[in-house]
This record gives structure tokens, sequence and C-alpha cells, in this order.
């Protein structure tokens, strides 16, 4: 089975590089691709938080490692691919829950969204309260140590 | 820019028909795709909660409402596709957060995944405690009628 996809917006910010940390400070506008007609959106900012899924089209395809040391510390565990969130994966699919900050028009502005500047979106969903997990969250203890600096804001240079 | 996926796994269930509420006591085993290792799923276990993004495959591809009332109920506001959650959308992909009961090899088996037997899953992330919304989730008042019954258990006939 192929599945064929088209992207549905996409990411304006100013992040270029593809750097692991420092998101913080990170705001985008998410702009509708041109088939989509503009009530896509009708009612958005009724909703605080969006579920946006992108397209890591900057990773290289290529061979995968389907399981190894987060970030390559040996410190951490061998870990499968599917028990890390890193960006070369199978389907190389993104996924971040934002704050949406404003709607206008075609053009909705958010912020946590960990994608670069022109990051092809997959999808956006709002966040139901219905949906969140019923119970406490446990995860292993490198998960804190490799999200250390993740939202921080960019160090000045 | 087309995209192109592959399921990475099969979701196997009791859920046959395209019914929307009463998924409360559907559970869930998740096998990996021919394709994939067995590793994929190393320390998965260490985890308590997965994103699950699925494919909708038994949705007909045809044309999507970009805007309308959510279950076609004339009292809920119009809605854009992007600020409801309804199967019929670009792309066609769903997404659950779900519990992990257990992992044995190459399937794992979960809770409060909403997709029916057979289903295609495009992609497995862990939840981590840092990707979690920093405020508190606000939604319409539409949502919690609609859910009302969403993750109730099945009735008796």
């Amino acid at each position: 089975m192929e599945i064929n996809m088209q992207p549905v917006a996409w990411v304006h910010n100013t992040r270029q590089g593809l750097k692991d940390d420092f998101w913080g400070d990170v705001v985008s506008d998410i702009t509708l691709a041109d088939y989509i007609p503009d009530e896509a959106f009708d009612g958005i900012e009724t909703f605080s938080h969006l579920e946006i899924l992108f397209y890591f089209d900057k990773v290289a395809p290529g061979n995968i490692v389907f399981s190894g040391h987060p970030r390559g510390n040996p410190e951490w565990p061998n870990t499968g691919i599917f028990a890390q969130r890193k960006k070369d994966r199978p389907n190389r699919i993104g996924l971040s829950t934002v704050e949406l900050l404003a709607h206008d028009g075609r053009t909705i502005t958010v912020r946590r969204l960990d994608a670069v500047d022109g990051t092809p979106i997959l999808e956006i969903k709002p966040v139901y309260r219905e949906f969140r997990p019923q119970r406490e969250i446990r995860q292993p203890e490198w998960v804190a140590e490799l999200m250390k600096d993740y939202w921080k804001q960019t160090p000045l240079d």
C-alpha cells in the first residue's frame, strides 16, 4: 500500500538551520496552500491549542537507524525509533502541540512549533480536552535530560 | 509537492464499522509491518503513552467539506475542517494519544485508539511530558456535547 499526500499549508518563521534546541522564542505563521479555501480555518480561534503534523522535507531520506542511543549519547539506552521523537524516521512526520496566538484569513500564528521556515504542513487538528491522557505520563529519565534546552530561548552569540 | 508514505504497522482489534461513538472499551494490538525490524520498539515499554498517527483508508476520498456543522448538527456553528477532528479530511490522517498496556516483540497493545480493525499506521511517537500544553486548554462548548458518548463503553444491544 502506498499513500500519497499533499501539503495543506506552509510554515513561515525565522528558523533556518536544523538545530536540535532553543525553540522557546520561535513564533510561526502557517498559511494555507493555494488549493485549500479560507473557510478551512473557520472558527479555529475558538481553540487555544492545535496539533500540527508536518513533513521533515529537509531530512535526507535514507537508511533509518531503527534502534540507537538518543542523540548518539552512549549514556542513554538503545532506544527504538518508535520510542523516540528524532527526525530521521520512517515517513518523516513531525508532530507538535502548539499554542494558537492569532487567526487572520488564510494564516494562523502559533508558538511552540519546532519546524523550520518553509516546512510543509500535512494536517492541523484542534486539541480537544477529551483526548488528553487520563493517567499520569511516565517516561524514562533520559527524556528530561535530552529536553533540557529544547524550549529555552536562543542564546545570544 | 507530492509526498509518499508506507504503513509502518497495522491495527488489530474487534472494531469493524465506522461508528462515531463508544470507543471506551476498545483495546488494540499494533503489529509492525514486515519491512520494519523488531528493534524499532526497543524500550517502548518505558513510556506510558504514545501518539499514534493512522490513515483513514476506509474513508472514501472525494470532495472535502471545508467548513460545516460538526456531525451535521445545525445547532453547532459552521466550523472549518482544521477546527474539527472528523475523518473526512485532506490527507486523511487520524491521531490519538493512547495508553500503552503491553509490548511483546513486534506487537504493542494499547487503549484509547479510535481506529478500526485493519487500519494502517503511519507513525508512532512516545509522549514526552515536555511537549504537553503549558496553558489551560480552551475549546468551544460544542466539543463537550459532541464527545459526550465518545469514550463510553459499547452499550448492550
